[in-house]
C-alpha cells in the first residue's frame, strides 16, 4: 500500500455487498479503517460521500469516495495488486459474465426462494435457484480448471463476488432445511463453499451465520 | 485492429443494448461482421455463444463470444485502443458509476413512465424520470467539466452507455409529447443529446426513430 494511503470503509455488518468490499481488501492484504453504520440513523459522511443512492458500501480513499460494491472491487484492482481479476481480456470477460450471473440470477432466485410472500412463489424460487446453482456448477468447473476456485489456485474475482453470499447461503440452509451447495449435485460448488470459507482471508470478516439468523428473524 | 481478427456481432436493430455495441466498435473505427437476429427464431449460432442468457447483443472475436452489452464495451476497451473508459482508476469508478445509474435509475423510470400499465404508474414513473435526469444533469456537469460529452472532449464510456439509448429518448418525446432532456431544466444533457447525435460514428449506426415508433406499436 503506498506510502500516506487513507482507506475507510463505510459499511454494515449483515451487508453481503458490504461483505465483498471487506473480502476485496482482506484479500489484498489492505489496512483500512471500518465504521459500522446505523442503517436508520445514516452518518453526514455516508450522506456526502453517496448522495445518489445513500447506501453502503462505500470506500473513502484519500477523501475521494467510490459507491458501489463491484466498482469498489475493479477500483481496488486498479489501484493496488494484485488484481483480482484475471489478466487475459477474454479471461476478465468471463469473471465479469459470472459475476452478473451471481448478482442478476442466483441473488435473485435464492431471494424469492427464502423470502417470496406465497408458497407458489417460493417454489418458483426454489426452481430457479436449483437451475442458477447447476448452471454456476458448471461455470466454476469451467474457469476453475480442477482448482478449488473460480480463479484457479487462489481467490479471483468471482470468488469474491460469490463469497459475498458464503454466510447468507449457510443462512438460507439453516432456514430452509435445504443444501443451495448440495454436494450431490454440485459437489464443485459444495467443495468452494468449505474452502472459501476456511481461508484465513475469509474468515478474518466473515459475520457469524447465528447473528444473521437474528437479523433476518427481526 | 491487429491482423487476421474477425469480429462478429450477433444483434437486433430495435435493442438500445445492441446499439451500444454497435457505438463502441463505430467509436473505435472497427469493422465487424453485423448478425442481424430474428428474436422469434433465434439463429443456433446465438443459442451456442450465449447459452445462458440466450440473448443480444453477443460479440463473436475469433470465434469466442462475449456476451452483455456493458462487458462487451469493456472487453473492447481491453483489446483494442483508444480506452472509452478514462485511464485514471477514480475516474474509472465514476464512468462505472454514471454508468450503472444510466440502466438502473434512468432506464427503469423512461420504461415505467411510457409502459406503466396504470395512469398512477406512468405519473410515478414521469416524477421518478425527472428526477434521474436532473441527477445525470449534474453528473454531466461534473464529468464534463464544461466540455460537450461525459468523456470531455471525445466521446468515453458513459456517453456510449448513454448514447444507446438516444434514438428511444426521441421515441418517448413522440410517444408523450414530453421533452425527457428538456433544454430549460437540464441544458447540458439536451445538447448533449444534439451533439452526440450528430457524430459521424453515431449517426452511422443510429436507428430510425420512425421505425422506432412501428416497433412500439405491435
Amino acid at each position: 500500500m503506498a506510502g500516506g494511503d487513507e482507506l475507510k470503509l463505510l459499511g454494515f455488518w449483515g451487508s453481503p455487498f458490504v461483505l465483498r468490499a471487506r473480502l476485496a481488501l482482506s484479500f489484498k492484504g489492505l489496512s483500512y479503517e471500518y465504521v459500522e453504520e446505523d442503517l436508520k440513523n445514516k452518518s453526514q459522511l455516508l450522506l456526502q460521500s453517496n448522495p445518489v443512492h445513500k447506501k453502503v458500501p462505500v470506500l473513502i480513499h484519500n477523501g475521494k469516495p467510490v459507491c458501489e460494491t463491484k466498482i469498489i472491487m475493479q477500483y481496488l484492482d486498479e489501484v493496488y495488486g494484485p488484481s483480482l481479476l484475471p489478466a487475459d481480456p477474454y479471461d476478465r470477460a468471463m469473471a465479469r459474465f459470472w459475476a452478473a450471473y451471481i448478482d442478476d440470477k442466483l441473488l435473485g432466485s435464492l431471494m424469492m426462494m427464502s423470502m417470496g410472500k406465497t408458497d407458489e412463489e417460493k417454489a418458483e424460487g426454489r426452481k430457479q435457484s436449483s437451475d442458477a446453482v447447476e448452471t454456476l456448477e458448471r461455470a466454476l468447473k469451467e474457469c476453475s480448471k480442477g482448482k478449488p476456485f473460480f480463479g484457479g489456485d487462489s481467490v479471483g474475482y468471482v470468488d469474491v463476488v460469490l463469497g459475498g453470499f458464503v454466510a447468507w447461503v449457510h443462512l438460507i440452509d439453516r432456514l430452509t432445511g435445504l443444501n443451495v451447495f448440495d454436494s450431490s449435485k454440485t459437489p464443485l460448488l459444495a467443495a468452494w463453499l468449505e474452502s472459501f470459507g476456511s481461508l484465513d482471508a475469509a474468515m478474518a470478516v466473515m459475520p457469524d451465520v447465528q447473528r444473521l439468523v437474528e437479523l433476518s428473524a427481526r
